[in-house]
């Protein structure tokens, strides 16, 4: 057997960020060798291979920097990426050096939800054979945007695959609506949030054709759900040259 | 075993009527004495128990004066119906005689189907235990109203279930919306209504707490969902005295 | 406003007396007068409205009949009630004594999801209008029996309702079967038992006629899915006489 | 614009074979050239490119012949194929010859339903991901074998996903189960079979990972459901070499 990889997490105290701690711990390949929270010494995580960041728009960059300049591979779920940001994290990319003089590599995934990113990736390879597609997504009451930013994100990629396939606007003969009663519409596609207490974060995808409908559904339904594809970014960084935005290029589904 | 009850049907060469006079003719306990069309004489109609009219709001109201005329109990599927009319109906009801004296019933139903209705009577029966509820609709895109006024009943129906047990509106934290991803509004009920080739009318009501869901459904693939509807029509219209709008009176859900 | 119900519980360091403890605590219509774990003393609890006990089967009967021999009511969640265990309850209840000189009421709910028992009364109430009923229950991988008590006692209110009705059994072609493939027969009415990573507690009653399906589906998530329908016990034990074995009939569906 | 495939239909009288001669006429780019039925001259069909046929195992092998023989592509929703029919098919196909002095191609599937080799073909995909796997199919009561072939099919291929990725059984902590409870078991995947009044052909693949559930859904309900996957047999059969098995080889999701 190989040797553990050694994993140091930053943002270790945060909701995300404990479970990720529990989760590098409870796997036999991995060996956790720091877990720092805001303010904590960064020198425990030296001689890690992978960081794995759980922080915030604020603290990321300077950790990532950090961590680059001492050849780790870098695993991120932190949020607020611009394309000035990822520009930056390149040039780091780029100058960074493995012990054997290679870069190193970094994955950059807003998402680690297998189920989410699964939904995207199989709604682009089977839209182009259905007349019709909408979405329906439901979260729990204390979220404020709607529609979620997956399903908007979901809505974009089964647009493209259909203006790909040459699909125009699916079939709708609706002359007589109730203001909003056909949901939001997303580059064509139409999207219907439903807010209730009890849910947490469900999305289903439902494609039509003539005599039958095929539905992708996905369902979370706590933060756990995220620990899977986070391992699988941790184990498989050191394989993927660059900087990789979305955990979808690690999944192999092509 | 007692005679079996003797139905002359009206609109008889309609998609509901033909579907209606397979089913009289299916059924052991019923007698179809006439399938009448448009123009045909209503003559052979004579001594039916019950008229069954599936024809169009400019024939039924002539259909039924003639049949409650002769003592006919009536169930009507015929859409169209204003308070007038009712009126109207009421009062030829009133002056109607059986061969027992008494007067002869009427059902007036729009909706036959067990599912839809059903929905709305355990809707509304279960509507107080939640504090969330939200109707999502999926009908054929050849639809041209949005939502369906079956969803806008039920949602009625929530509405006034939710105002008679004290709840306010349901918890909504949603400050940033694409316009219309919440669905319409009916009554307080967000509504979502989805078209897609391949569905028929098909109608889920999503009830929620704190850690739960419930989730009532109905899918209607074809016509013959209307038939047994219309066959506990036709085989109580005997035994529910006056005028009755509504299947669901008939259902004795109480 | 009245004054607050004054509620005791016994087993309130357990996974569900905590979650009972912080419910009461959050309705402003109660008072929690007493949080007791076993070997505590229970005169804390003297003058209570209401005991809710969420204990086990060895301490049940002692803490019941301690309160009852002091006109507490009692709302009790607690399994292992036999027919000799609800005897003996009935002779304490009748013989207690409330201030008003009135007995005592006790309420027995092996269940207090809202979800599950609503399902159960809403499937009694459809089941005589569709030919086939099926139920598909679906859980975590790490429950014993399958399938669930819960769809089981379905099952016998779906078939006793069909047998009222005098319904057959559903129509079945089948006649090459892989064993199991149609489920666990209970009272001739088919049920399967889904086991997954990722689900909680999930029932679904599948109802079908001619050309239409409906669906009562009930997802249960996490414990706080019992605190509606414990709260509904303790605010109407004491204008409920007797003791009521079941939460549904606190709950006023007919 | 280029000039139509001229389709030659056999087996056109019957169910299948009537409602694929409506869809190739409605194509704009097919011309119907042939509908031929069980004892009608073929030669009505010479210089078709495209021979569909939908006849029935005692003559398939037989239009095969001929049309192979005249360099003709086929597409073939025949059933019945063995190993040995399928080599004597090969060698038709090597030995035939088109204008171009090419050999012709031949496209032999069983299901021409998109949605049901979707969810085979994506199943295969993300089955690696998740811990737990189980289907539940459902169909109208007339069917007489349980679980359908299509669900035996997927069980197969979600199986064999699960083996090359080292995945072992699903959890499942069952040690109490009335007899069928767990539903069939093919290769180490419980499959339910749902039989109803009212449904058509359902299949449901319930994916289950820590605090998450991916469900991939088909709906079935009518014929018309496989037009869409006929007419891309019929439109790439030409650009397709040699002996294709099954309509998923054609829909490049990989």
């Amino acid at each position: 057997m190989s040797s553990p990889i050694r994993v140091a997490v930053t943002g270790a105290r945060g909701r995300m960020g404990s479970e990720a701690v529990a989760a590098v711990q409870a796997a036999p390949d991995l060996e956790l060798v720091a877990a720092l929270g805001r303010g904590d010494d960064r020198a425990a995580a030296e001689g890690a291979d992978v960081l794995v960041d759980l922080t915030v728009p604020d603290q990321v960059m300077d950790n990532l920097e950090w961590a680059l300049a001492r050849g780790m591979h870098v695993v991120t779920g932190t949020t607020g990426w611009t394309e000035e940001r990822l520009a930056q994290l390149g040039s780091w990319q780029a100058a960074s050096r493995r012990p054997d003089g290679r870069p190193a590599n970094v994955l950059v995934a807003t998402n680690f939800g297998l189920g989410p990113v699964l939904i995207m990736v199989l709604a682009a390879k089977v839209a182009k054979f259905f007349e019709s597609a909408e979405i329906v997504e439901m979260h729990h009451p204390a979220k404020v945007d709607a529609p979620s930013g997956s399903a908007i994100r979901t809505a974009k990629i089964i647009a493209a695959a259909r203006a790909e396939a040459g699909l125009g606007p699916g079939p709708d003969a609706t002359t007589q609506e109730l203001p909003g009663a056909r949901g939001a519409v997303v580059d064509g596609i139409h999207v219907h949030a439903v807010r209730s207490r009890g849910l947490t974060a469900h999305q289903e995808v439902v494609f039509g054709g003539p005599g039958e409908i095929l539905t992708l559904r996905d369902d979370t339904f706590d933060r756990s759900a995220y620990m899977p594809g986070l391992l699988i970014g941790i184990r498989q960084v050191a394989s993927r040259p660059g900087v990789t935005v979305g955990l979808e290029h690690y999944l192999d589904l092509d």
